[in-house]
Order: structure tokens, then C-alpha cells, then sequence
């Protein structure tokens, strides 16, 4: 669920009156998400949706995301664009949070993974990579490598309670991952959450076409191909965790119909793809032992990157994993 | 939160495929409401809600539930209406739950009350007892004063740890008010859960316009009067839980203004207050003693509504109402 903060009326006729978007007609919280609190909210100019910043985000790099999004839909990428107050200022406050309207996107995430959201998955991201070369300020990876060992560190003390002998596996991975990472790749804007849920496609009769991009909130500029590694471990694993060969070949296909990558680039997704299932699996692990049992907020298994990382560390060369 | 149950991307399309809405647009989850789970769905044809109904509400009881939504509409009451499939049939099964399409309703939630919005309410309440009148099919209330006592049994181990000494006020308070309850008061059909949070606001440079009336599936066969009282302690308490005697009169008053109550009713209304504190107070503590501490529901305080009991108890005939 994704209320943590609701929004008094008086609140909320306020910021709204600092906008040009007609009368309120609807305002409901919006389950899906696990960062921020979502409220759609329909005016009488259309429909959009209300986002209230929680603490995870830093107010002062809200500016990078909006300016991202912004710069990404004037290439041609589909995604949340901030709408600006009469003023002309898009980031405001509600609640005692940093609070930005952004315009509504149609679309439905997709529960299961399709080998025809592949595709279309590889062609967005690609598009995203070449809108994002002009956008010149950058943001450093908060959670790239350098990040690994300080959260496994906060993790050592309980994190065997999720499974025995846990830690001493992920120090081993690290040892392994960390000098191995590849330096010289190109570098850009990235998306670095690019899991289904931040996907929207529909279905027409043509079939089914990708509708936008939503939830930039971790975006940064870091590796391009280790965007494309995050969306190898989200999007080509089954749902019992076997790889799925095929939708990896239709997603890097579609990467590279609009962005072939450097020999470098694919010799080292197999090391970016490990790095990717570390990195997800040490801040769901982090959320795991530090979330109070009563809290009302969805935990995501660790574990099930656990299985990912160890079948990538197996696997050897991008031949493996079928590139 | 609301959304106890995903559905997955081809039942959706199958069971949107018996239905005459055209193309799926956006499907999202509802984060309000705590007992079935809820999704706003807009189409090609406009804008809707998808309910799936979890283990709270009986299958048997659906179509009562439905066919009073219907038989309101059609006199007038604006509420939720039931979307047919092709085959005429509005009531399906989705994830293995039954589930029916709603007609999207405008309008907001308040947040806080204000004495503005209590005339309107009490004006759609009597609508609503009047549209119900001839809705002929009975539901008895199953959360009734019949339920009291035994929920009061379920509580007793294990509810003094919410207040100590709490079982034993409720004893007592049950004890004063079960012999005093009115038996031959007009009866007819009754929301029964009319909280803020299921009543629809649009504010209008005129003013605010009470402009829905949602979540139907406490409502039951039982004394209108009762369903005023259950207004009164849902409306007109602040957030101190101070009684606020001029909320009280325009509810009442908006109430009078389209069905005036009978002496009787009047002056039953102190006890029917004390049975509906007690009611929301017991269910609230059985939810508070038996929900796990994981579970992703929000539980809601029921000292709240102890503190209501008190004051009502204490306050003696309808003129400390301030009605």
C-alpha cells in the first residue's frame, strides 16, 4: 500500500487553488507503490496523479527527477510530466512533505511477464538511455557497488535470521562482484527500477503496445547496460525463478534495435546482472530486518534475489544467459 | 488498504471480455476501504470501479446488496450502480472471489468534518429511508444488538489488554442498554456504516454538494432511527471527541426536513447512540485482539469508541444531544 500521509480538505483546496486545473472531482489513494504516498486525482481538466515525497526521497534531489522527466517527454518518452503551479513551479508542499501534481498515464502494469512485454520493454529503455544523453546534470548511483558493503554491514547482525549462512554467501558474492565491475561503459541517465510495475502497456486489437514509464524516483546517471541488467533479473525470470532465455533475447533485441551495445557493454552483463540481484536483494534485506512487524508496508522476499544471484554467479559468460 | 487480492493480467481481460465496456485503459488499486479489495478500472467507455469481495461479506448476500444499490438509483439516491456483463448477469467471479463492476461516483471524502456538511448528509440519509421503503427483500442486521453479547464473549480473554478493566465496563454498559432498546420504531432498509469516508462531497463555487453515497454492504433491515444514531457518533464527535451539539442539529434538522421523526424515535435516539457506539466499539476490539500483528490492515482504535459510550451514557435524554 502507498498512503502514508492523507491530506486534511482545507490542505488540499489550498494546493489545488495554486494550480489552474478546475474544480476537484475526485481524489483516492492509490495502492500500488512502496516509496511515496499516490493519490489520483480528477479535476475538472482532466486526471493526474497527487504524489506526497516520504521520507526515502531527499527533497533536495527532487528538482534532478522532475527536470528528468520533463527533459525525457520532450524526446518522445512517455512518462509523469509535473505539472506546473499558476507560479510556474511544479515542486510544492502538502502535509509537511514535498508534493508534486504529474499529468495520468494510461496503461496496466503487467502482472506476469509475457515474452511480448519483452520487446517493447527493451525498445523503451533504449529510447530512455538516448533521450537521457542531453540531460546533463547528474546524479551519482546512491545504491551503485560502493553502496553494497555499508548496507550489507547493517545487515550483519540479524541478516542470518532470514537464512542461515546468508551474510557469509554475500560477503563471498561481493568478494567476487566488486573487483570485477566493469569502469569504462558508457554512462547516462538511467532508470534503475524499471520492474514491471513501473511498465504500462495496453492492449489494443494490434496487440499490445508499451504505454509509458512511470516512478523515476531512483533514477541516476550511472552504467547504461546495468540498466539493462535490472531489467534482465525483473523481467526474464519465471515465477519459479528459472531463467527464461527467450525473453532475454527478445529484450535485448529490442534494446538493440534502437541502441546496439559495445562488445564491453554485453561481455560484462553477466557481472552487472549479479550486481543488479545484489542490489535488490541487500535493500529488500535491509527492509526486511529493520520493518517493525506491524508496519503497513509491503516486504519484498529477499530471497528471491538470493536464487537469482546464485543461478547468474553459476551461469559464467553472456552466452549463459543466452546473448 | 485495500487490495487483498491481485488479478492477474489474463483473468482480467477475460472477465472484462463479458462485459459491453470496450478497451482496458488503467487498472489500479484503491488504497481506501478495509473490508473487500478495490480497483478503479476506466475503459474505452469510461470510468469505473472493480470490487472483489473477500471473506467477510456471504456470496448468498450479494444480490440484496446489488439489487438495493439498483432499487436506490432508481429512485433517486446517488450510489454505486452494478454493470451488467453481456448476459444481463452484473454479479461474477474474479481470483477465485466473487466480484461485480460499480459505476465511478465524483466527489471527495471529508477529511475532517465540517457543520457544512451535516445537513446534506442527514438529508441523504432520510432520501435514502424513503427510496428503501419499498425494497421489499429483508436482511436482518447481523451486527444488531442480538450480535452484542456474543462478540463481547469472543473479546473477554484477551480484550482488558487493550484497557484494563474494559470487559467489565462493557458488561455493564450492555447491561443498561440491551433492556431500554426500542422495539417498535419504523423499520425499513439502512446503510449502517455511513462514516465520512463513504460519502462523497464535490465543492462547487456554490458551495459543497453532497454528491454520492458509497459501500453498501453493511446495509440491512433495522430502525431508521438507527441509522441516524449511527451518524451522529460518526459525524458529530471532533477529533477530541467533544460532542458537537450544532453538527447534531443540522443533521438532524437535514434529516427532518425531507422525513420527520416520530416522538418515539426522538426520544429513542440517547440508546440507539449508546447501541452504535457499543457496536463499532466491539467489532473494532475484535478486530483489535484477533488481527496478526503482520497483517496488512489498518485496525482502528477501539477506545475511540469507548470514549463515545462513555459521553453518551453519561449524557442522559435526547436535549444533551442537543436535539
Amino acid at each position: 500500500m502507498a498512503v502514508y500521509t492523507d491530506v486534511g480538505d482545507e490542505a488540499l483546496s489550498a494546493f489545488l487553488a495554486e494550480y489552474a486545473l478546475g474544480e476537484l472531482i475526485a481524489f483516492r489513494g492509490i495502492a500500488e507503490g512502496v516509496e511515496n504516498s499516490n493519490f489520483s486525482l480528477r479535476t475538472s481538466s482532466g486526471d493526474y496523479i497527487l504524489t506526497l515525497y516520504e521520507k526515502r526521497v531527499d527533497p533536495a534531489e527532487l528538482p534532478w527527477f522532475l527536470g528528468l522527466m520533463r527533459h525525457l517527454a520532450s524526446r518522445g518518452v512517455t512518462c509523469p510530466q509535473p505539472i506546473a503551479g499558476r507560479d510556474g513551479v511544479a515542486l510544492r508542499s502538502l502535509a509537511a512533505r514535498p508534493a508534486a501534481i504529474t499529468s495520468f498515464l494510461p496503461g496496466v502494469w503487467p502482472r506476469r511477464v509475457r515474452p511480448e512485454h519483452c520487446r517493447p520493454l527493451g525498445i523503451a529503455l533504449a529510447r530512455l538511455h538516448e533521450a537521457g544523453a542531453d540531460y546533463a546534470a547528474e546524479r551519482g548511483n546512491a545504491l551503485g557497488p560502493q553502496a553494497w558493503p555499508p548496507l550489507l554491514e547493517k545487515c550483519r547482525a540479524t541478516g542470518d535470521r532470514v537464512q542461515p549462512g546468508l551474510i557469509a554467501e554475500l560477503d563471498a558474492a561481493l568478494a567476487r562482484i566488486l573487483p570485477a565491475w566493469p569502469q569504462d561503459l558508457p554512462r547516462g541517465q538511467i532508470h534503475a527500477d524499471l520492474f514491471p510495475d513501473n511498465v504500462f502497456f495496453l492492449q489494443n486489437s494490434g496487440g499490445r503496445t508499451l504505454s509509458g514509464l512511470i516512478d523515476f524516483y531512483f533514477a541516476c546517471t550511472d552504467l547504461l547496460a546495468y540498466d539493462l541488467a535490472i531489467c534482465l533479473n525483473a523481467w526474464c525470470f519465471e515465477a519459479d525463478l528459472a531463467f527464461n532465455v527467450t525473453k532475454a533475447r527478445l529484450l535485448l533485441g529490442g534494446y538493440e534495435s534502437v541502441r546496439p551495445l559495445r562488445p564491453a557493454e554485453r561481455d560484462a552483463l553477466p557481472v552487472l546482472a549479479q550486481g543488479a540481484a545484489i542490489r535488490f536483494l541487500l535493500t529488500r534485506l535491509f527492509d526486511w530486518v529493520n520493518t517493525p512487524d506491524g508496519a503497513l508496508v509491503t516486504r519484498k522476499d529477499p530471497l528471491e534475489y538470493l536464487r537469482r544471484l546464485r543461478f547468474l554467479l553459476a551461469a559464467g559468460g553472456p552466452g549463459a544467459l543466452g546473448l
